[in-house]
């Protein structure tokens, strides 16, 4: 299986302006990452046509052909039962350990369902988390979980913390990332059980994680943390306002200039301005949700990406793909066991 | 007690810079509100000492003494049982029925505390909420509970819906406000079961309440809706989160402009624009959290804020003051039996 170690395999009908995107994607992503070897599935033809305009792709990339794609409309429970997708045979790569990792701009809620399906859980993992790289004022930090699971019990949380600090340190290069609890307040007493026991938990899993204890929202922009933990609705609610709110002020950022008679007259002095401030605030620098916590990764390209948005999903994959990713959950967790600490931290509690 | 209908009671000495900051902010929120009269509970000389640099205060404010003072570091259990600071004794002016509204800009828990065991919750509500004025590309929302109960129930929040429904009648002048309940997706089964609940006795409450059904946190900010209910936990995470971001993409945009050359040269153009930038998105704006769901009516201005930023809070009290929004809650509460509407919710999904 040694062949398969650098390998990702792809679901080249995924996503708007699929396979073109995805084909530029991989050419971009390529420079970064020259030790990468890829396998395409989806529309022979199509993707082959892709693939003819950079000449080079032919030496590290593989086209495997599929007859059908995963509609955006498509229910999870209809996609797991055909074989025959673009996406469930990219998938499905990983599962024979063909590949590292998947990576695919279709159907969310397909992805996930095919992935958790085929790829299965880590052993002694109890629940699979959403994750991805965000944004602070001096870098970026990995959160998690941002939707895979609505309610989550302190093992879970306690879960995402050690796969969390593994994905900074892979992904971010940070040596001893510092976890945090999302949650309402500093003081002990704040927040549900669940996060109280899971904070517990954390201290004791003689892992030696960096815990720095809670996290309230509008501290992680200022950065005081590199892995955010939450449960999955949570996180989801955070992700979504942060977007919500830069769109809001980068929209009031637009309309003041578009009506101020300075701004048009000044317009030459602004432009640079505006362009670093869209450098700076690109979301395809933070494209690639990784669905963590299965035996493979699988990462979702956000569907609307251009080329240079879905080359940054790849980075981020090959990184973990590199330092073997899911083999490091397994170890970590291995020497940790959950339930049992659970145990005694309930019975410290009653 | 027609006397008390238009009168605010105030804890001068709550908040930084107090009473200064208090006693500036009346004689601004004057200007807009010259129907409401004030009583100020604080330290004598001082209070009278500030209200002496504007000669018009004395015809529309009293001054009563207190000894004692609550302080930030002091916890609810002791604030309760302490009659004599200036805090209790503004929010008991309330319960007297000397005042329908008590703004203090000191500790929050202790004004929770207190106004909760003094004022007591109206009669067929369960749970007082937190809640403020929001704001979104168009103008503004409600949005509850943002922190009261971290935990709530499918009455807790159909209680918010109609509390909320009412506020924004009241405060942003909105006649049939649009009512969403913040979820991570708009179907039916994303989310809790509390929150599915939640949405069918708001539907069933005969209330006629312009349920528009889930609002997704990035929606917020687009103006899909005119009031945002939640439980405390969450609306507590996504204002925490609003607030990070709005600091993280202005903060960027001012180190963009201190690091650009061409924001040095063209900084006359540029000024008008940071300038109406710092207008639109002022905190100040936005000040005065109300503790709804009482017998009266109890706000919180931010500890920081400046004599203007405190008549903001001021103006919303007054708006609500003058509605008699406790009696208008009691009102329509009294039409709607959660209790019951809770027990057909559950015979119809067992």
């Amino acid at each position: 299986m040694s062949d398969s170690n650098l390998v990702i395999s792809v679901d080249a009908m995924g996503g708007d302006n699929s396979p073109r995107i995805v084909v530029e994607g991989i050419h971009i992503a390529h420079k970064n990452n020259p030790d990468i070897k890829f396998v395409l599935f989806g529309d022979e033809a199509k993707v082959n046509a892709e693939m003819a305009k950079f000449s080079e792709l032919k030496n590290f990339c593989t086209v495997i052909h599929s007859t059908e794609v995963v509609r955006n409309e498509d229910k999870p429970s209809q996609v797991i039962r055909n074989k025959n997708t673009s996406m469930y045979m990219a998938i499905d790569a990983v599962r024979k350990g063909d590949a590292r990792a998947i990576i695919s701009a279709g159907n969310t809620g397909a992805l996930m369902a095919i992935s958790k399906m085929l790829l299965k859980t880590i052993q002694r993992v109890h629940r699979p988390a959403i994750c991805t790289n965000i944004p602070h004022k001096d870098g970026m930090c990995v959160m998690l979980d941002l939707g895979a699971n609505t309610e989550c019990s302190a093992i879970n949380l306690a879960e995402f913390a050690i796969i969390g600090n593994i994905l900074a340190r892979h992904t971010l290069e940070i040596e001893r990332p510092r976890i945090a609890l999302l949650n309402i307040g500093a003081e002990e007493m704040k927040g549900s059980e669940e996060i109280h026991q899971a904070a517990k938990m954390i201290k004791n899993t003689h892992l030696d994680l960096n815990f720095i204890g809670y996290i309230e929202p509008h501290q992680i922009s200022e950065g005081y943390a590199d892995v955010i933990v939450s449960d999955g609705f949570t996180g989801n609610i955070a992700l979504k306002t942060m977007e919500g709110t830069a769109k809001l002020v980068s929209g009031l950022l637009k309309s003041t200039i578009k009506n101020s008679v300075w701004a048009k007259i000044g317009l030459p002095f602004l432009l640079p301005i505006i362009w670093t401030m869209k450098k700076k605030m690109d979301p395809r620098k933070y494209n690639g949700a990784m669905f963590v916590g299965l035996n493979g990764l699988s990462v979702k390209s956000h569907g609307g990406t251009d080329s240079l948005g879905y080359s940054y999903a790849i980075d981020n994959a090959a990184k973990l793909v590199r330092q073997d990713f899911v083999q490091t959950i397994r170890d970590e967790v291995e020497h940790v066991d959950l339930d049992e600490l659970s145990q005694d931290i309930l019975y410290d509690v009653y």
